[in-house]
């Protein structure tokens, strides 16, 4: 089935070696197909063209390794918290495995330092190459071992040790009503506009803005509204000093 | 983990026997934990008061059959087309794998006829919750039987003989650019907004609206502007004959 990875088959390079002991490192095991791996380091900025025209990058992995990912902390999340609804289960799983928490993830277990990445093209920001190679790698980990294992390798490796889902389930400091708090104290005149929604092929993103007195003072993304109105309300209330 | 399951054990009823024919009929095999079936039959709107206040419905189900779905669905797709890009990945996954398609497909295996729901709620339409009991049947097959097996389930009994995939690759028919030569070549003057985004926990859903001459003449929604648009442009190809 994944016969065409390897076409890529070469000799272990200085490189492989360091990718190899990443790996047992992350994942706590030897890889048994080294080509998936190194297929996660490669980002499209790089990506070579492979001989029928397909240009061999990480974002295949990334695809897949975003759906195990959700079906894992779903799952995971599911059996944790028997009697909370499914809205419950959906929030803390958005708050688990997001962009930003990837990118994250991907520094707290070094993987980061591993991609082959042309960051002077501009279209490419810090902020997403590694929470994408993130997913990259664990769509190779599924590959490499299999559904269970690498349900493991999540929870196990992943989750438990880089979160705190105490402190993710409580955080629900709600800044937006701290800043109308604050401009009906102050008397200032407040709005909260949705300006831009960016959308690429899988995720929706909304950029709100907040203007105080007709300036414009924040602004915040979010997979929706209440997110990005909230994480622009956040930069609003630290600009203020109002936490 | 899935103890709180078993609370809700009782005796095999009449409905019951029915229960477990269809799940034979449907999966091949005789379910392990009934109690995950009955829930499946239970729609939110139904639903009846736990002890603790909890409402039991199939609504937690379909959270994680629609994270395991999605999972098997990107294997199959990235193992069946080695050489094809994320994008085109992502799209064939959401043709198959979408509100109305898996509602059609409720009704091919027929689980829809086994739903407890009360549509005198007028919030509901028939359109998803047939979808939503599809996704969490999946679910319960999860839990009842493992990964493996529900990935086989899905691709074996659900997508290889209720999808023609080579068909749903091919239907790329662009709606819209038909609508927009005819009402060139007919001198009319045509419009495509977008008016409203409705938006619940999980999904988001465009729906964009035609005019001609100023007329309203069709609506469409989908998960993305493109979509929306092109659900809408198929609608008015409709009744301008143009198909």
């Amino acid at each position: 089935m994944i016969k065409h990875l390897f076409f890529t088959f070469k000799k272990q390079t200085e490189k492989d070696k360091r990718l190899i002991a990443a790996i047992k490192n992350i994942v706590g095991y030897k890889p048994f197909n080294l080509a998936l791996y190194r297929l996660v380091t490669q980002h499209s900025s790089i990506a070579k063209k492979h001989h029928n025209g397909f240009k061999q990058s990480n974002e295949r992995l990334e695809y897949l390794g975003d759906a195990i990912l959700g079906a894992v902390v779903a799952d995971y999340l599911f059996k944790k918290y028997p009697f909370k609804d499914e809205g419950f289960l959906t929030e803390i799983r958005s708050r688990l495995v997001n962009r930003e928490s990837l990118t994250q993830l991907a520094k707290k277990v070094g993987i980061n330092t591993l991609l082959d990445v042309d960051f002077f093209q501009n279209k490419y920001s810090y902020k997403s190459v590694y929470g994408d190679m993130m997913e990259a790698f664990i769509g190779a980990v599924y590959l490499d071992k299999g559904y269970k294992f690498c349900h493991n390798f999540i929870i196990k490796r992943l989750i438990l040790p880089h979160y705190d889902l105490d402190e993710i389930i409580e955080n629900n400091t709600n800044y937006k009503s701290i800043l109308i708090e604050w401009s009906q104290k102050e008397n200032k005149e407040i709005f909260f506009n949705i300006e831009n929604i960016i959308e690429d092929r899988r995720k929706k993103e909304f950029q709100a803005v907040i203007t105080v007195n007709g300036k414009k003072v924040a602004q915040g993304s979010g997979l929706n509204k209440k997110k990005a109105e909230q994480n622009a309300a956040f930069k609003a209330c630290q600009f203020f000093k109002l936490t």
